[in-house]
């Protein structure tokens, strides 16, 4: 592609139409592509679409998810999954344990009215425990999936022992919780070094999820999810044989992060970081975007295979290539130069390492048509309660 | 202190007054000790006090450091500056070179009413001309500070050179603009390894600033207002000879960054982060407080030589000792344990490496005074441009 004499690394429009800088750019053509190229993808494969929303926090792009076919949302947090609930969600999965009565009872009363499908995650007895007595002072029925640790080592009950046999014997004995399937999240593939690193995490995580299920099934439990997810691991793997759900999350933007482990190209970029030169000395261009914008990931998950904090391209002559952004201050970023610094009040277009921080840091995306952009709210920024 | 059996890691009554969890708390007790040894600290060095909002964006907070006796605050952005302009700041220095005339014009309508004492800050000339424009403008007289680099290698002009004189006859050519003096930030305290390191930081910086005082003023020129600035080399110095201001910000709430470079200790810490644990294995114990809450800062300005992204007392039983915090996703934290994980529900109270993006990322304070705690807004919270 960078051979293509036409392929621009960003729509030339878009350094412009945002207006004020320090902004998140999100480049409407490219994101309808990704939710479109995803939808593609699951139907191809077979598989129901239910994207992670954390990545967005954007009523507005779940909306088009669920145009494209989504059957509904991935949440992380219960203050998350209460906005779209209340937002149109037709159902949403929280994918996180949740213990706190509270927690518990502010997504049931959001997903009231109007009636949104609630999914609900344990690894846990107490978790089971804290979903039962939710149910019993509500009156509901309460679906859970069984979260499977397939190697992330952060949530999700160990497949090799007997907890998941364990743990769905402790859901069916209380009559309001119904076991619903398992789940899995295999975050390790943003551990991983290439492509074919990635496909074998995908290739261990349906492994684990098939063999789990099995057993199950064996022991005559109906297992009617196979949740599986991750933007790399449903883009790289060997086929979605026995998995009947994948929530990937990143896709809609993509960043430097998905270009590193082969997932995507620079074509695919479809939110950018848009600053202005403040200063300049002879080792440093010094743009008006620091860690409260880009936040200082090196990448997800703790990853830290790239080198610095994002790639900076020149807005009128991204020809030049890209620099790399050396140090972040909290507003301030060191863009290393070639000898001959950018002016002062030059436009530099930025290649986040991680998108997800980057929206949630964001007040609103300037969503870019053309040269025009339009304001979309990050409507559930900052809910991590 | 930690000798003595009576010391308090954190307030025992905090992790369960803040409620809903993840949580950032802040001691009310130790946020007024705090500001108030702060405050005496430079009536003893005979010195004003500008502190920087960017750690706290609070205007409550703001109110309790000029009622310490602050003369004004200090502000990084255009939009940060509008609003504490607004809730009543009686002057504040912008310290960050502004290019855009937008972000000059926001300023000034904000502090017109009630009427804003407004200092702003060049580097270049391409920064005098956008002061001297928005000066022609709206008719006002406006004051510029010439920032100088004394070892960040960030903003500024480079004191060895006669760029600080060039810059100095740049601004006197213009008859809207009136040169107020020098301010400086040697961020690369934050880098130092020690107390002795820090001290020599200052040093420098106050050297640098002198020497360059003097020979503007040997050229005729007065040279009223001499401000450097960071809370390690305000804290950690040989003295304020020839200083005039000072413009700290972290030492408000302190953190773990502060305690590693001999700036503060525990019992001075003021921002907590409560979290609970939501899942455990056998390495780790998940909580409820991820990248999210926590930021993902190994240190300011890209130190990095704390290991891990905070530390972790069991809210019940500090006694235990601290966790570290080995790795974070969006919502999750991976608390190392001893092998006996904390069981699930338990709550954690979390040193974070670095105070002013937590702070940034919450929508609020819960402000913890006895066993209650109030809500106090972060007024300026997202505000980049």
């Amino acid at each position: 592609m960078a051979d293509d004499p036409t392929f621009a690394v960003f729509d030339p429009d878009l350094p412009a139409a945002v207006g004020d800088t320090p902004a998140v750019a999100v480049d409407l053509v490219r994101l309808n592509r990704n939710i479109d190229r995803m939808a593609r993808r699951a139907r191809a494969g077979g598989v129901a679409l239910r994207p992670h929303i954390k990545t967005h926090k954007s009523l507005a792009i779940m909306q088009r998810q669920l145009a494209a076919g989504a059957k509904g949302i991935t949440a992380s947090k219960s203050s998350e999954a209460a906005i779209f609930a209340a937002g149109g969600a037709p159902s949403v999965t929280i994918a996180y344990p949740l213990l706190d009565p509270a927690k518990i009872d502010r997504v049931l009363a959001a997903a009231a009215t109007p009636q949104t499908g609630l999914r609900f995650v344990v690894d846990s007895p107490a978790g089971v425990r804290a979903l039962g007595a939710a149910a019993r002072r509500t009156g509901a029925m309460l679906d859970a999936l069984v979260e499977v640790d397939v190697g992330l080592h952060r949530c999700g009950i160990d497949p090799g022992a007997d907890a998941g046999l364990a743990l769905v014997r402790t859901i069916d004995a209380d009559p309001h919780v119904c076991f619903a399937g398992l789940l899995s999240h295999a975050g390790q593939a943003y551990r991983a070094v290439n492509a074919e690193a990635v496909r074998d995490v995908a290739r261990t995580e349906r492994r684990i999820m098939i063999d789990l299920a099995e057993r199950l099934r064996k022991d005559g439990i109906e297992v009617g999810e196979v949740s599986v997810g991750s933007t790399p691991s449903v883009v790289l793997n060997d086929g979605f044989e026995g998995i009947t759900e994948i929530r990937p999350g990143n896709y809609v933007f993509m960043d430097r992060t998905q270009i590193a482990l082969g997932v995507a190209g620079l074509a695919d970029i479809a939110l950018w970081v848009v600053a202005t030169v403040v200063s300049a000395n002879d080792r440093f261009a010094i743009i008006d975007a620091g860690s409260k914008v880009l936040s200082s990931d090196a990448g997800p998950h703790g990853s830290d295979a790239l080198a610095g904090f994002g790639l900076a391209w020149h807005a009128d002559d991204p020809g030049r290539g890209a620099m790399t952004i050396a140090a972040l201050s909290e507003e301030h970023g060191f863009v290393v130069h070639d000898g001959k610094p950018p002016a002062i009040g030059t436009r530099l277009v930025i290649l986040p390492n991680h998108a997800c921080p980057v929206a949630n840091l964001a007040r609103e995306f300037m969503v870019v048509e053309g040269r025009t952009a339009r304001r979309w709210p990050v409507d559930a920024r900052g809910c991590v309660s």
